[in-house]
């Protein structure tokens, strides 16, 4: 290993973005790293409607929590059974386990699923500032050497048995939850629909319906059904020094439109968002720099600064989901944007 | 739009890499940045087996094309069914469109779907060697035009109607085909298995029936069984400029592994690889660099070099893939190869 | 075996049914066995509804074909590659293989899919007025035998991999085909909305979003968005002869409504609807009866007597779905009827 | 509505099969009622291979639960998190009113999903010997009004919000619960693997990855792995009084094979049968007759009879489930015996 340097992905800022809810009441930029360019003028339209709406992007955090499956092998479905019955009369034992294994790790609740003589066991925990992986990984080895030295009749089988589940596109994310799950509703008055998305509420409503509804389903999706969330997560894990091989799951969300007497509701539900302010990548000096402009390296409770940044992450979604999603309307207008948005930026020999 | 900087992220060049098949006979090192940089070691030690087997990792490229749907709507269901019937004899009219939009889109095929009054039509297309997200929209957006003035009966719906599927997990990418269709197998003498790996060929086999086909079963995942393609795949993205939120749907693969007298058959199978080695992202210098070394840069047939981007792409995820299956199998080797890995890193103080 | 006997389940004529369309032009009353009998007056409401729009039900056939992938173990990808390439340029000489084995049974197309060193051929036949089950296998054997005795470098795997899909849930069915694909529409006056339905138009296609696709979805649905397709499709396929397994693919569809100034616009797509006029289960006499007087019968181009009874089907399913969304549109009517209806069967004491 | 007669599903009884576990303990032969009459004997196969191991078919039930999601529009999406909380808060209150809408039904779990302003209500009940959608739905409807009458801020939406899930193919019903959840295993001893059923353990292992996990991964299957669970629970349901469009859900699960020193190890995970010795279908003579020589009218405690009829529903697709999939490791067999059975069929004339 050698020759270590770095990958220079383009960044901007882009906002302000203003948020209310039960996480932040703010208006704040947000550092956008791609290499598709054409995302920050987009993103930076949708930031715009933000401010021009009552109470900007409503933000609701409804559940954070990180997870980490393990996979035993059992001498039977039955044995696999009162095992699954046993530690689930054992779980102040197991939290103490947990405990011991890390200052932040807490469990919070255990899933199970058999499958033959398999077992696999959903830990489930909150892991404070970090995003998690690694605490709920250790966690997750105390706990295996703890079952297998006190459940007889079970073995090693894996460390992780992809029912977590890591950086996969599944529905049990979704519906156990994994990451931190926030909601975004932003109310758009007619007149800033008309004048600023150049649309009507009920062509995004019905644009919404047919695309990221029917066809995602026809296209064979799990649980998702949005025009480009990954887009966007890319681009603010990268500028915040999250793994972002999580927009994997993070890409799974529902965008829900509705034609409110020609004001445009339009919201974005995003169940995994796994964001971090501290561990790995958060140790760059330009992660730092930018996190602390986020607003997300105060003095805080355990656990606060990452709601922040994950709630401002869901809210530069919308921001982008609105203006594609609006763009998408209007027959020839995203190639139109493409196009412009290109010129303008060779004419000053940038790195797109 | 102001103070544009950069997200450096932390790249490292692993390998090389032993490479036959139907497109690359080389040995070659791969970039990798990213965050998490326990993947480093990790690639490397599946890139260290590759070297060991006879003809290291055998990539064959079985399919390439990049598509776009484009969404109609018709008067009622039988005039979207004829509209279809009228274009399927229409193809060559077609080809003529999109030639005239570009100089290397080439239009190969045409799937529909429909839903109610909704018509949905997957343009697909070769690209030459850039991965082609612009240029099939280009193209479709002439396609577009062209329907709608020569077609009654059907009127604008959407240039993107989700059923292309761009950035999403979902099944019809790897039953139509999007991206380039890689497939790589290594066959690992018994020895190396014992003595690199540290486990055996029936015990990886094992892991793999539970872990990537049964485990990803169980938590609803769709048309993907594997440990962590998305890693690696974020990592050669960045480092070559590709536009990584297509880790998305590039992550859903099938990991395949046989016990074969001891010895170890392990292949990956990655059917939605979107890559390419001209356009955005393309010009920034050290991506021009990583792409030069990597031999993708060679005055070669439009699509040749793409080709080899991604076969090299696809031999990565294979060493990635088998390091950390591996250690799997073995309890405690996980926790202790990323605890001492990021031991040694924090020692230096290094960001990586 | 001995002792053979029937399971008698309760059978009513529903209807008439109004159908116009690619195939029907008719009035029909349509035979429903099933143990869960307030689907009748269900149904029944449905069927009053078609007669009053102007056109009924416009049934659209747009597809027809039923499949049967067999599984090949290759030596390696490479092989698997060739193998497909070989035979996707000797078609004819697979047509007239298939021709070999059957009256009816002609191949009309081929698709592949490859994991490794497996090879899956999906065959896709048409097949008269058989639904084909047997006519595909057949053919198939035909067709695997064939292949194993010219192609070098495969070997026998199954004569089903599972890629067909016969009677799993799964995306393939609806992307590529198989069975018949009837869309449905109808056109309903508000009036008769309101005083036949009690609810608005507004109110169904909100409660079809709501429920059929958002609901779904966040149930980790694929490929479907409907109410209760499958509560028709197994009364329909009992009464009819049909393998009733085969809902579990047929139930696979889409509910799509709309507010029309007022108007109802309803429509279901069934993709995989899998019906025949011969073949097993058509010998009985009742089924017999059932399907000459559904009009099946007649003597007629072979797959038309077929094509009638799927579109008669997919008419009917709509019947079923329109009633019941309509009703859950209420509060506390769905529970209403319920009650009510078998108050009503209780009474007599008879097994309906 | 008028003229209602029967459809005569040809029925017969196979078996005995062979059954212990944590709820039965006996060797029972089973009805099976369908037009595919190749089933008798392909079951009968199994059924015989089931008394020829030490333990017969194990059957574990592992647990049971019907569901009903009612769907609730919130103000907003903090209304609905909010109205979550409470009602978390507030099990006791709303067991209350599930006891006082039935005898038998008991809420046991409550989860939910929240979509934009959205909010889906999950209720989980036990409901006795009865499968409970009437049960769970009465009770639903009780919850219903008691939450619209002291919840604000949330809105009728629909008394099912296609999160429960009913007759659909999804993920939910197998990560939640839905219907009994039973795990039945077969040990076969190698010499009657050999000699009944013509292959070897390593043989059935293999088929079972490559068919029923790798080609229904290829084909976009959700969480289900089997050959044709489907056919056998068609049958059952219907020769129980079952209401059997509920083998849409049923038919998903999971089929595990491994080879034990040339034994067999052969197990199916059944998560969702949904099954009733009591209710809609049971009042039938025919019915009441077969589930008394099953066993499933004796006086037992509430819910014994329903989960003695889903373990000896589950072991008999197991005995299908065993011989078809022994049969596809024999290139041919499948075919053959198909053409014997029907020849000996046709020959009498009678319509199985």
């Amino acid at each position: 290993m050698n020759d270590q340097s770095y990958a220079a992905v383009p960044l901007q800022w882009v906002g302000p973005v203003r948020i209310t809810g039960n996480v932040v009441d703010d208006a704040v930029d947000v550092p956008l790293a791609t290499y598709e360019t054409p995302l920050w003028p987009s993103v930076g339209r949708g930031a715009r409607i933000s401010t021009l709406a009552e109470k900007g992007i409503v933000a609701t955090l409804i559940d954070e929590r990180m997870t980490r499956s393990i996979l035993l092998e059992a001498d039977d479905a039955y044995t696999a059974y009162t095992t699954v019955q046993a530690l689930t009369g054992r779980m102040a034992e197991l939290q103490e386990v947990v405990a011991g294994s890390s200052r932040f790790a807490r469990l919070i609740d255990l899933h199970h699923q058999i499958a033959g003589n398999l077992l696999f066991l959903r830990f489930e925990f909150t892991t404070g500032d970090a995003s998690g992986h690694n605490m709920a990984t250790l966690a997750s080895d105390h706990l295996m050497d703890h079952i297998l030295s006190t459940m007889p009749g079970v073995r090693y089988g894996s460390i992780s048995g992809n029912y977590c589940t890591d950086k996969k596109a599944t529905a049990v994310n979704g519906i156990l939850g994994r990451g931190k799950n926030v909601i975004t509703e932003l109310l758009v008055p007619r007149e800033v629909v008309e004048q600023r998305l150049h649309t009507t509420a009920a062509q995004v409503a019905q644009l919404n319906i047919r695309k990221n509804l029917i066809g995602t389903l026809l296209a064979g999706g799990i649980r998702s059904a949005n025009a480009h969330y990954a887009n966007m997560l890319l681009a603010y894990y990268l500028a915040t020094g999250q793994d972002a091989a999580n927009i994997v799951e993070g890409s799974q969300g529902i965008t829900h439109a509705e034609d409110r007497d020609g004001d445009l509701y339009f919201s974005c539900t995003l169940p995994n968002l796994i964001v971090g302010t501290v561990g790995n990548g958060k140790h760059a000096s330009f992660v730092d720099e930018n996190l602390e402009r986020l607003g997300c390296r105060e003095d805080r409770q355990p656990g606060e600064n990452a709601r922040r940044l994950a709630v401002i992450g869901a809210a530069t979604v919308l921001c982008g989901e609105l203006s594609l999603m609006a763009a998408q309307t209007n027959r020839g207008e995203l190639m139109r944007a493409h196009t412009q948005f290109e010129r303008s930026t060779t004419s000053n020999g940038s790195p797109r």
